[in-house]
């Protein structure tokens, strides 16, 4: 029942998130560029980060309007990401959604201009120039900006991205491990709570709450992602199965095990959730159900 | 005399400038991206974006502290561009400011990282997250977001970068070099001026005269820097000189011939200089001291 009600309530959110996007990442950008863009964007990932953005939003009473601006820029950061992330130079994928890696299908030069052009449109989405039409206050725009920024620079993504680098073929401690993922993958999923968070009203404890639900749950997709990558195939993913064994990167299954890195799920898990019941949040439901999918998804 | 002071100014200026940036990339970004951020963009370059943020705030008598945040984040979207302009998918460069490049001196991966935190740092440095220290009104704060992320993304920078990896080889008549450098140069250096005059209170005219003198300002620096290319040599312009002949780009100098670019510059400095008068300002003497050093430098 409930979970029945989640789908239908996900589902027109990120109906929502896609025709924004559809709108606001624009197919005439000049040579080629927003049609890269948009492929890299468009029709394709889980859109997890959005669904937080909305269900923390929810919680909260947020602006609607902001909560959807919100959901894709931090969208638009995460594709960025995967874009530059496929790249050659670094991890030199193929394959990303179940298509051809921007990178293969427009060329490189095309796909760093297309990772650089979605970083700036995130922070575009974020600031409507007619406050009047947007209908953001300034103070929340700028507030929004703050978090993403801080979640997708060097204290946050770039720079778990840049451990990652440094960290292949080399053997890490499940602390070190930890602290890369932290930054990598959970400092952008914390962030899309908070900013769905900033679109309403909430106290300091609340605040703390969430932020604390966003860590584990941030830290839990982690885990899964590493127990998927070894025992899933490539075509249920979407992406290249196995590439980081091949990689020869440190991983929680390589740190922990398979059986320990599952059991080191379910903990995070239920550490979201006391999080999140801590917050004494009414309407977190939907914050809860997102913290269970991340754990049981297959894909 | 003028010159003398503006000397003066031009240095206090750059060096709150530097020591802002000496404060906010951090040298302890973790596996080094620290280190390759600064190396781009610390000790280096005319800083001719900053120095426009700081004469246009001064021209109206705008917030330093803001003034000073938007100076940095202009350098840091600017130099982000190099760095990534640089590597081997786009222009495969090897020096910039007489220095080996990014991507040379760090490997291709982290100059993408680099380049890729930098953008995001330009933002974290707009929004400071402790108003009370920062001293920037949130609603400025959204605003130099807003004028930053469009000048530097797919409508401005990043788009001009896209037709600019396009018109390799090709004949471009003078409109559509126009376009391009409008964007590719222009956008940012527009933005500078326009940032700068946002930390201020200027009515409409004021702004309309200033985004003139900006995009004037814009496209005349792009001339010179034609001009430049195959006039000076490596040594003198701190990066690889004769390049744009090399790759085979279209430039004003292939387009309209040397003397005719030499002319269309200082016309497009007269432009500027008419817009600065048109926009009655009476602090505008070093934005208009910078017009005439964009035309008549000779690095």
């Amino acid at each position: 029942m409930k979970l029945a009600e989640f789908d239908v309530w996900a589902r027109a959110g990120l109906e929502s998130v896609e025709a924004a996007l559809q709108a606001w990442v624009p197919a005439d950008a000049p040579a080629g560029l927003g049609l890269a863009m948009r492929y890299g964007v468009l029709d394709g990932g889980k859109r997890l980060r959005p669904l937080l953005v909305l269900a923390a939003s929810q919680a909260v009473h947020g602006l609607p309007e902001a909560a959807l601006r919100a959901a894709c820029a931090v969208e638009l950061i995460h594709a960025y990401s995967l874009v530059h992330d496929d790249m050659p130079c670094m991890d030199n994928d193929v394959l990303r959604r179940g298509k051809p890696t921007v990178h293969v299908q427009f060329g490189e030069a095309q796909a760093m201009l297309a990772g650089d052009a979605m970083q700036a449109l995130a922070f575009e989405v974020l600031t409507p120039v007619d406050s009047a039409q947007g209908g953001v206050p300034p103070s929340l725009q700028a507030r929004l900006c703050s978090l993403l920024a801080r979640s997708a620079g060097h204290a946050g993504m770039a720079g778990g991205q840049a451990i990652d680098l440094a960290s292949i073929g080399k053997p890490l401690g499940e602390h070190a491990l930890r602290d890369m993922h932290h930054r990598k993958t959970g400092a952008l999923l914390q962030a899309s709570v908070l900013m769905g968070a900033a679109c309403g009203e909430v106290g300091a404890a609340q605040w703390a709450a969430l932020s604390d639900y966003g860590d584990a749950l941030g830290l839990a997709f982690q885990v899964v992602d590493d127990i998927l990558d070894v025992t899933q195939a490539s075509a249920t993913l979407g992406k290249t199965a196995g590439k980081d064994l091949d990689n020869n990167k440190p991983t929680y299954v390589t740190v922990l095990g398979l059986d320990a890195a599952r059991r080191h799920a379910i903990e995070l898990r239920d550490k979201a959730q006391a999080a999140l019941a801590r917050s004494g949040l009414q309407e977190a439901a939907w914050l809860g159900l997102l913290a269970d999918k991340v754990v049981e998804r297959d894909s």
